[in-house]
């Protein structure tokens, strides 16, 4: 066997734009340790998979889903069908060896070992949760050559460098309903996530179905929640696929729903509303008085009794304070107990709810803010400001972790600002330094973070996936898998393998092209889409009032994704270019390609409005894709363009860098490259 | 204003293969009475709606669906929100004036009336539901010129042909999460249809919560079934649009499931289990012992209660009474009650279903097997088998309402047959009759049947949309709209207008074809994909034993839809070709792609063998389209070609009609048309 343990090998160059199919370059997360042979397990149909000893519930449907997957991709006629408890034969093609069953806990074991050979598959675990990894691994791993499927010769030795690997969607902002939540718990299952945080209840509404307060789905919630039931069945779909479910009711700010039913218990003597924008509310809980810890406490222990994990998310994040500052008897009781400032009266009311989980056998977790003295060591710091600029910084995940409370990183992780995979992909939870043991064993993992003021269910796929998978790496492999390209290169095949875990993450963009084309014929627009970003930040909705809840959501930027594909690859072709190691063709078919699309647009957007902010990118592209090709001419050529060309050529990118539609071109770099190797040619000036 | 009552203006023809932009050309059903005028109303951010008097939460909820859509299609940004009671703006845009609420019963009221001029649209009707069946014609009515969004001036009465406009969905065979059931009673509201009728019970599971028979889950479902709490949201949904929904228990046959879980009620002493693959099958309720009568009140009782509708349907269906014959105590009990065949025997047991029914307030609906002697006339007679040869017709749909049933036909409306829209847009539930009020007083409607042996959540939308539109014309539209190619035009444009309204039979066959393709690249095999067709009929399950229910359904077969576009688009250029209507440019430039197309194919075959079924039919599109291009060129430079290139030519017409992968090439007809036109060439053969 050939031993690869950290696997860098680019496959993502332009001699293998097309479809690569051999299954180890699928992998993502990228296992601990795996060794690669030269043998073949070829998929026909007499392909069965056995159970040995131990078996549960969750292991047979895994098997099952597994079948269903394996035999959808390839096409096969299984003679076995769905998996059942007779399913045991030890001679079977994939064995399966399981110890135990899994407690959906934080820290349980999610280990497994997979050895592929030329006759037999046998993925080996402690827990079924294991097993649920270990076939995630198995199904990336069909392969393809001219004889058919297989699967390669492994020996993998796997298990995940973090115990908290999450994903947090924002349910309140806009809602998402149970369907998209359910195949988001199968994406989440293909990269071995293992922690959903739902953020339930905000400035917009609150998303739970409150038998002990009905006022709250009557008034704040428009008929958008989650029933009892509903929520009963993701937390069993997801304890199916070795995934944990919190909850976050996010209090004391972000509590406009809150007050929308119970304005009694606001810091503000007024009538409350449901948000409708993005932004920063001052609706904040009464701190002082009785009735707000009695409301809470029911709540609580209702929300506490539906979702068994042991953590509870008390948001606590961005109270500005300012219906504290303005609320005589507020200040009058800061005063008598000796409460200096907001921070402290925010800890006073902490402590309440503190006592209040510990009731219901909760641990509390909350934001950043929550972070203060005073605050019990048995609270999960939960970092969105991040930090890591030095070992020292005390405002960060790692002063919390020193003073030893355990806590989870979101800074670096936050999806909905549309920052590229890789930006994400290299932020690590230790910010690259070497910890004590003590430090790492407070840093539980990271989340990444979904919220979701821009986004509805036709959309929410596509801002998390297939990014997600790089993140999901971060969490799970060793830290050294950091190549990028190579991230790019997998991130990109496991886009396809997510489709048959039901994401619509490409489905969903087609739809909104054929909106955008008005037509089934959208090339000339996918073309374009495909070197645009929406802007980044949260400089996409100006002011946080440009989109409204009811925004449509269905334009230019909803169709773009945070890593432009054609874009991405122009970045490693011309690369490539430029390192010497491909000629120009590629390039220039490329740029031919994108200089003749404006045409094609042009036509496109007299049938559909809808697109007409289109047309400036179009525009910069072919102008731009002009350039680059004029660039290539005399690099390829060894004479220098005139300093007039360069002159117009450094415009031309100036002028590309401009908005229209809340989206940028992206291919301004990879062009300014090629225009800057221009400069370095020594012959004379045309 | 221009009259066109019955605008039969046929769209399709080469020169606007291109999109077409204006709403009154996606109309569909098309509209009792319209008359079009010149203005345009422009959509613009101001656009506002205003309920004048009446409202109701189905108004409300139906009036920011549609403001939803609009503004999605058009990527406007609306002054005004979510519609609530306070939009009752006299000045707005639109002007909705309601009488009173509707009833969700089969007969109410679904009339409207719209006028659109420059200045103002009125949406007027007696009920509310009326309203929703207008906002779908106001949505439809779009349309684009160059200056943006607009509505064309129209004047609308419409209103139904039938009261029953039904689509049944087998839950049962290939269970439909909830998820599938809504998003097609979203499409059933596009085009104005009232009854969601589920099959729930059949010999692949029973899929309905029950209470009072937990074994029927346990046992008989797989984990695959609605909750109550499901149903009712269905149910709700449903109302919502103004749609009924009908369940069906099946009984006696197709009782595998309901044996499975009580075997101790069936015909025969054995025990059962849940059937996996398609035909009739013998297990059979036992109609002798009382058990089986206080089961089944219990059961219908538990099901009537989740839904609220009057008709309950008790299937009945292909009871071919084997287990009846074979029972000796049964054979005994019909011969000491003068039962004489197991006809008599089925009245019998449907006598006693009836007055338990009777309990429940319930009218009784099965299929054509349970209108025998002595079953009450209160019952609705669903017919399969149809009939229609003649009006003296004795065993048919005619027979049963001669005789005072009330009726509703199914018989070519199979749309799992995967018979061409065109097949069902031309059957009327009056075969073309002229019959007698009494006779169209008991013939209700129709009913589209969605039986789900071969299909899946990810093909569902595919095989019921977008040609439901066209049945849903039949059923709702005046007798005479019956021009196919006018049709087809609407039909293919009411395609893009469903993805408004979430359905996935775009987006899942691009899944499909990504997995076929192994890629993002799927160009080659949608073109290919796009002239074929699924085998028609039962034929492609051959012998019913070829699928099983966890076949994989990701094949060329399944990516394929009963109506291949570029195939019929062949068949209208063609016809125009030879009306010289056009001259061959269009169709010379499409055989070329085709033939061309083979090579791209073979490259994506050699990355993804589940594609390798398609190869023959690549070669013979490529065979047949350089027949066809050879025939253009000898027609239109007038040379009569070789007798020896005919000979072949028909050849490759007979060859090319063979299956592979479960599919058949669709473009035999235009390509014969081409051949046959070089005979009639006056000049000399080459």
């Amino acid at each position: 066997m050939k031993k690869i343990l950290f696997a860098i090998v680019c496959l993502w160059s332009s001699a293998v734009m097309a479809q690569n199919t051999n299954g180890i370059e699928n992998l993502m997360p990228w296992p601990k340790q795996i060794e690669i042979g030269e043998g073949k397990f070829r998929l026909d149909e007499s392909f069965e998979l056995g159970m040995m000893g131990f078996q549960s519930p969750r292991l047979i449907a895994a098997s099952t889903r597994y079948i269903d997957r394996m035999t959808n991709r390839t096409g096969l006629f299984l003679d076995q069908g769905w998996i059942t408890a007779a399913d045991s034969n030890a001679s079977a093609s994939l064995i399966i060896e399981v110890e135990r069953e899994g407690e959906v806990l934080l820290g349980e074991d999610e280990s497994y070992q997979l050895t592929i050979d030329e006759n037999q598959i046998r993925l080996l675990a402690t827990t079924d949760i294991g097993a649920v990894r270990g076939f995630q691994t198995l199904f990336q791993l069909i392969s393809i050559d001219e004889k058919g499927y297989y699967l390669p010769q492994v020996d993998i030795v796997d298990e995940p460098r973090f115990q908290w690997r999450g994903l947090m969607i924002d349910a309140s902002r806009h809602f998402q309903p149970v369907g998209v939540i359910k195949r988001n718990l199968d994406g989440m299952e293909a990269v071995k996530l293992n922690v959903l945080h739902l953020h339930l209840c905000d400035d917009h509404g609150y998303r739970v179905e409150s038998k002990k307060f009905p006022k709250l789905n009557e008034l704040a919630s428009e008929g958008q929640y989650y029933t009892v039931e509903e929520l009963k069945g993701i937390i069993k779909y997801a304890a199916d696929r070795g995934i944990r479910v919190m909850p976050e009711i996010d209090v004391p700010g972000h509590a406009s729903a809150l007050l929308t039913a119970f304005p009694e218990l606001g810091s503000k003597d007024t009538t409350y509303s449901l948000v409708r924008n993005a932004g920063v509310f001052d609706p904040t809980l009464n701190p002082i008085k009785e009735e707000t810890y009695e409301f809470l406490d029911q709540l609580f222990g209702e929300v506490a009794e539906i979702f068994p994990d042991p953590y509870f998310h008390i948001g606590g994040d961005e109270n500005e304070g300012h219906h504290w500052d303005q609320n005589q008897e507020i200040q009058a009781f800061m005063k008598a107990n000796g409460l200096k400032n907001n921070h402290e009266l925010q800890t006073y009311f902490n402590q309440h709810l503190f006592e209040i989980l510990g009731k219901y056998d909760k641990y509390m977790m909350g934001w950043d803010e929550i972070h203060t003295e005073g605050i019990p060591k048995e609270t999960v710091i939960h970092s969105w400001r991040g930090g890591g600029q030095d070992l020292a910084d005390t405002t960060t995940l790692f002063a919390a972790a020193r003073q030893g409370y355990k806590t989870v990183l979101s800074n670096g992780y936050y999806i909905d600002l549309m920052r590229p995979a890789s930006h994400h992909y290299l932020r690590d939870p230790y910010f690259g330094y070497e910890l004590e043991d003590e430090m790492k064993n407070n840093i539980l993992g990271g989340e990444a973070t979904q919220w979701s003021e821009l986004v509805v269910p036709l959309t929410v796929d596509s801002r998390i996936w297939p990014r997600m998978g790089a993140i999901a790496e971060r969490f799970w492999s060793p830290a050294e898998i950091r190549d990028v390209r190579d991230m790019y290169s997998r991130m990109f095949k496991l886009s396809l393998i997510l489709e048959h875990y039901g994401l619509q993450h490409i489905a969903g963009k087609d739809i909104l092209l054929r909106n955008l084309a008005n037509s089934r014929n959208v090339e000339p627009v996918r073309i374009l889409v495909d070197v645009l970003e929406p802007m980044k930040g949260y400089t996409r909705n100006a002011g946080g009032f440009m989109y409204d809840v009811f925004s449509p959501y269905t334009k230019l930027a909803d169709a773009t994704t945070a890593d432009a594909l054609d874009a991405l690859k122009m970045d490693y072709l011309v690369e490539d270019y430029k390192d010497r190691k491909i000629g120009s063709d590629a390039l220039v078919a490329q740029f031919n390609l994108w200089e003749s699309n404006d045409e094609a647009l042009r036509a496109i957007v007299l049938q559909s409005p809808i697109l007409d902010q289109a047309l400036p990118h179009s525009a910069n592209l072919k102008i731009l894709s002009q350039d680059a090709l004029v660039a290539i001419e005399h690099i390829d050529s060894g004479r220098k363009p005139s300093k007039k060309w360069y002159k117009e050529a450094l415009q031309h990118l100036e002028e590309a860098k401009s908005q229209s539609g809340r989206v940028e071109l992206q291919i301004i770099d990879p062009v300014a490259e090629l225009v800057e190797m221009t400069q370095t040619i020594r012959s004379n000036q045309d």
